[in-house]
């Protein structure tokens, strides 16, 4: 899922990201709340016709952007106290409300509230927040039955599953929300700062404690050899900033590994960022005339680099899927990674 | 001509320029010379393979540009001295130096430098300039009979004609110029501060004492009444920032009148920006969600209205085409100017 912080995909129409291949989209709870509000977008029909998407739209919960903010924030058993960062207004973030504003967005999916916590944990903080995720769960989804969608449309119901680094309470975790009745789960509270192997052994302890037929998402991952590690553990869904904040940032991903669009060596480069890419920069202009309108600072090139990095995770995904239904994931996995790694691989951490 | 001041017109693609039914383009010699170059477009095969744009380009001569520049600028027989706002370089734009770039930029139409000079001018002044400018242009088309664009491609060659103030100026230097064998002729130096009733009675005077049958551009105007009053001075050609500057600054045209898109009245607003139009952003997108991304910041407000705008100058000029051709041209702008004001009429000067 590309994310739509703002109810926008960085410059991408919704024309783009059909073309791109995007089948689904991610909208913050927390930046639409604030702004324009949410009983302007349900005022407005909803987050699909104020945006002019037609395709399905997940919103998180709101939670892990609020317990980022710099600045004063309290997290009690009732929720979460902060200071909009557009005005300083005093906010309070229950498991209740971040629901009714998910049903006044309208999304397709709505995630309930969780309570993440940045690592290094000590076993009890661990503890304290998993059980005060299982007890946000319940009052989520208790206040989500009770809700409706502007023009009365069903939403699906996320639960997520905390348990900060260890496996054995993210197996406990797992297991106790999948007792909760709902659609889907999602992973909370990884890439937080641990080992990528780390990472991937709680990912996979939280699927395989899952029930085999329901989705999981994995938030806010990852790289494109992520992606397919996560999907080798089990996870359907993910969303990750990379694609439009690097793109912003001048970075392009190609099958020939990362590209930094300011480097000289693309002066006069005729080549398309990536030659397998049919996305409209990569079919239209050269390295050097994208190079040139990210230094000129000219908004088409943020444009065109969002375009082609969507597209370019989006055929990722689509090759995945058809992988996996020959039943020959594991080989294309490996085959790919193999290739892209010794091409560059994924980008510096830093880009 | 909607401008595209460094090789792109804010924020549109190729795909978008031709969906607002643009036939032309203006490209900035200034900035492209400076960034990235003119060779480095050369080599490339030419600002329409840079910019992978199939339909017209008319270039500047960068002369006026150069002389807005604030700094050390100097004007000598040879040409004019001036530094580079992006690093302040020496550099020198002489006649023959300002036909050399645009021959490598490969537009199909290339303007002879002239010596414009900024309002009020006392009569000596204007004369000088006036004179300077006739010898510029025969050294900048002597110059560019000997060049050739990337890929051979011919260029059409507009001669600008300036003269101050004068009405009795003008006309000499025009007669003067229609002298010179080119392609077409450029008027310069107008909507620097006079009144609107002397531009166009000095626009007037220019273009009567023009052939006939040749174009004649007027440059750097205007708004859409403007449009329709220089068409009726005999003008042919506009390039003008309005529809794409107040883009950016949240501004849209509309038959209904300048929309600032900033206002709280559009806070809940379904409503198109012009209920006339086709573009895209009319097509799918509401007041409501076109504010909400313009507050926020994001690059597709931009976009979007910039997309807007010059759909809305390309559809004014369709029509006056068309009523142009039934003969029927005074009658349109008289109806559509008087619709037009009564709702708002053109945006106050500082939007």
């Amino acid at each position: 899922m590309p994310v739509g912080t703002q109810g926008s995909v960085k410059g991408l129409s919704p024309a783009d990201l059909r073309a791109s291949g995007t089948q689904i989209i991610l909208a913050n709870t927390y930046h639409l709340m604030l702004r324009p509000g949410s009983k302007v977008i349900r005022d407005l029909g909803g987050l699909h016709r104020f945006m002019a998407w037609d395709r399905p739209v997940l919103t998180d919960s709101g939670g892990y952007q609020v317990l980022s903010l710099k600045g004063l924030v309290k997290v009690a058993e009732e929720g979460v106290e902060f200071r909009s960062h557009l005005d300083g207004a005093l906010e309070l973030l229950t498991p209740e409300r971040a629901m009714e504003v998910q049903a006044d967005l309208g999304s397709d999916i709505a995630v309930t509230l969780d309570h993440a916590v940045l690592l290094p944990l000590d076993p009890a903080a661990q503890r304290e927040a998993g059980e005060r995720t299982i007890r946000w769960t319940e009052r989520s989804l208790r206040r989500a039955r009770t809700l409706e969608s502007p023009g009365g449309l069903g939403q699906l119901l996320f639960a997520i599953i905390q348990g900060g680094g260890s496996a054995s309470l993210r197996k406990e975790m797992a297991t106790r929300t999948a007792a909760f009745e709902c659609d889907g789960f999602a992973i909370g509270g990884l890439s937080v700062g641990e080992e990528k192997r780390e990472t991937w052994a709680l990912a996979r302890a939280t699927a395989e404690a899952l029930p085999v037929d329901w989705p999981r998402y994995l938030m806010g991952m990852g790289t494109p050899l992520d992606l397919l590690e996560g999907i080798a553990c089990g996870i359907d869904l993910f969303d990750c900033v990379l694609p439009t904040r690097n793109a912003r940032n001048g970075m392009a991903f190609s099958m020939d590994g990362p590209i930094n669009i300011r480097n000289a060596e693309h002066t006069r480069s005729e080549r398309p960022l990536d030659s397998e890419c049919a996305c409209e920069a990569c079919a239209l202009m050269s390295r050097a005339y994208l190079r040139h309108l990210h230094l000129a600072g000219e908004i088409l090139a943020h444009r065109m680099l969002t375009l082609h990095n969507v597209t370019f995770y989006q055929t990722l995904m689509e090759a995945a899927r058809r992988a996996i239904e020959r039943g020959l994931y594991q080989q294309y996995a490996r085959e790919f990674s193999e290739r892209y790694r010794e091409r560059g691989g994924d980008p510096p951490a830093s880009a």
